[in-house]
């Protein structure tokens, strides 16, 4: 079975473990989000791409979902020291070696796509982890600051804001003008079913969706596209998703956020059992849907997960 | 007192501490080698400069001469990990940090000199460290490997190879082209003093002096131009001086590096006590000559070095 996710961070990469417990023996492609990237320092940080070869190579920091395990931050603070910013952003020791070889293979003119399978030639994820594309594009929100509005990277507001003030507007810059890396649509033409896990349908999956072509050949691929509601109860089961829908007009529901992908492009819908109530609105709407456990407590649940996203892809088929 | 110092690494970073503690007010401008920089990883690695910085800012690694102490190598082992070389070059992880700092301001566009200032803005090392250039020049030695032969970059020929072939040739690559750093000549033109420390001649000095402009102006300056030998009992005190003064046809003996740098350029020059017999020579070709002890085995031990330099100078300047 040849499976394509779209994946974003933290909620992506560990359903692509679920996912590989409950499908072994699929080929899976993921088409990891790099609209979060950021230049840090002079170098290139990916870290949604990270996150994904990380959680699956065996070297994340499972408790916090991102970065490296047993990590130390001796580089930050000698930066620090050096009144080098910004401090807001935590890289750790063992990261910073993963950047840098990216940045130099960037630097020698190698496409991050290739630079991405360079690097999980060392993490062997078990996936073929394909950025979304090897053009820069970099998600800025509007925010108010001080009275003032201006836009601030991604990172900015995530991490160094929290999210503590409203997301005005989200734009993927430069997404307009990106083109989908090699293998993308080619793995979405020939795929058994696409899968959007419980990534932020915003500045995850929607910016994915962002680059020209990769929605499209999604729409227009005849095959099951299944997603996973990443609202349970009304609130995002992790992340900031609530602030930057709200950002693009859409609430915070399990029920508005399949209406926002839209039957015209997901074929089925998972929603969690708290939101059992949405179902019949998605159903008239056009998509399929079906009310199971959403919580990625474990692997094991979320293998589970996966598996029932996998199951409605066969009705949708059927 | 303005004195201009020529250094290279180690030898040139502990005369400096021992002529900072003979003589703690004067003004001391450091001309740095910038010759053996290098690229790793992407990153520009100015060893000499650093080990100034470092030893002057209380920053080194004592026993070892460079780097930094309390030193960690988490990201060195990453990248080897990523099967991402050279393994031979020993960075640590606090030293990584002044590398990135660095190639983020070179690449903002700022020159090599704004980026010196701008560390020793952290490390006040009580000098003013001037790299000899802002142009990039990189000494390449011709060596023959397996019968053939190759030129290799001066780091990979001392640090890799250990010097254990034979240095066929020197050139510092690219010297011919370089203009001096902004303050460079003009610290010459107002100096007291000019002292080149008991650094290799060829490699660090020489490739100072190697820079168009440099070596006409200290010939020019009326000053006294005051030299310490590297060279004690016919063979370096440290590192491998024997192999390229043999690559410039310059035997290893004080006297015949004295008769290398010659009357025209320097006024006075140390040898140590146990080649007192080379001081009749020297003083024959019109270089003041006088051996005092030459070993750096303390701060106060060099700060005796500096002092008789200084003296030897006055006598000169009488």
């Amino acid at each position: 079975m040849r499976i394509v996710v779209l994946a974003g961070g933290i909620g992506g990469a560990r359903f692509l473990r679920g996912l590989k417990q409950a499908e072994p023996d699929a080929d899976i492609t993921v088409v990891g989000n790099t609209a979060d990237d950021i230049h840090l320092f002079g170098l290139k940080v990916c870290p949604d791409l990270d996150t994904v070869m990380y959680t699956l190579g065996g070297g994340i920091h499972e408790a916090q979902g991102w970065g490296r395990a047993d990590e130390t931050f001796t580089v930050k603070e000698e930066l620090a020291a050096y009144g080098v910013g910004p401090g807001w952003f935590g890289l750790g020791d063992r990261d910073f070696a993963t950047h840098i070889v990216r940045t130099q293979m960037l630097g020698a003119g190698y496409p991050l796509s290739a630079v991405t399978e360079a690097l999980c030639d060392r993490w062997r994820p078990g996936v073929r982890l394909v950025p979304m594309t090897d053009d820069r594009v970099e998600t800025h929100v509007a925010v108010e600051l001080d009275g003032e509005r201006r836009a601030v990277h991604f990172q900015e507001y995530w991490v160094r804001l929290r999210a503590s003030v409203p997301a005005l507007a989200v734009v993927p810059v430069g997404a307009e003008q990106a083109k989908p890396a090699p293998g993308v649509l080619e793995a979405i033409a020939e795929a058994d079913v696409v899968l959007f896990p419980p990534s932020n349908p915003v500045v995850s999956i929607g910016a994915i969706l962002a680059v020209p072509g990769i929605r499209e050949a999604i729409a227009d691929a005849d095959v099951p596209v299944v997603g996973l509601s990443p609202i349970v109860g009304g609130a995002p089961v992790r992340g900031m998703a609530d602030k930057v829908l709200a950002a693009v007009g859409v609430e915070s529901t399990a029920e508005a956020v399949a209406l926002h992908y839209g039957s015209g492009l997901i074929d089925g819908w998972l929603v969690d059992e708290v939101d059992e109530a949405a179902v019949p609105a998605v159903t008239d709407a056009g998509i399929r849907c079906r009310a199971v456990p959403l919580m990625m407590r474990d692997t094991d649940a979320t293998a589970r997960m996966a598996a029932a996203a996998l199951e409605l892809a066969q009705e949708v088929r059927a």
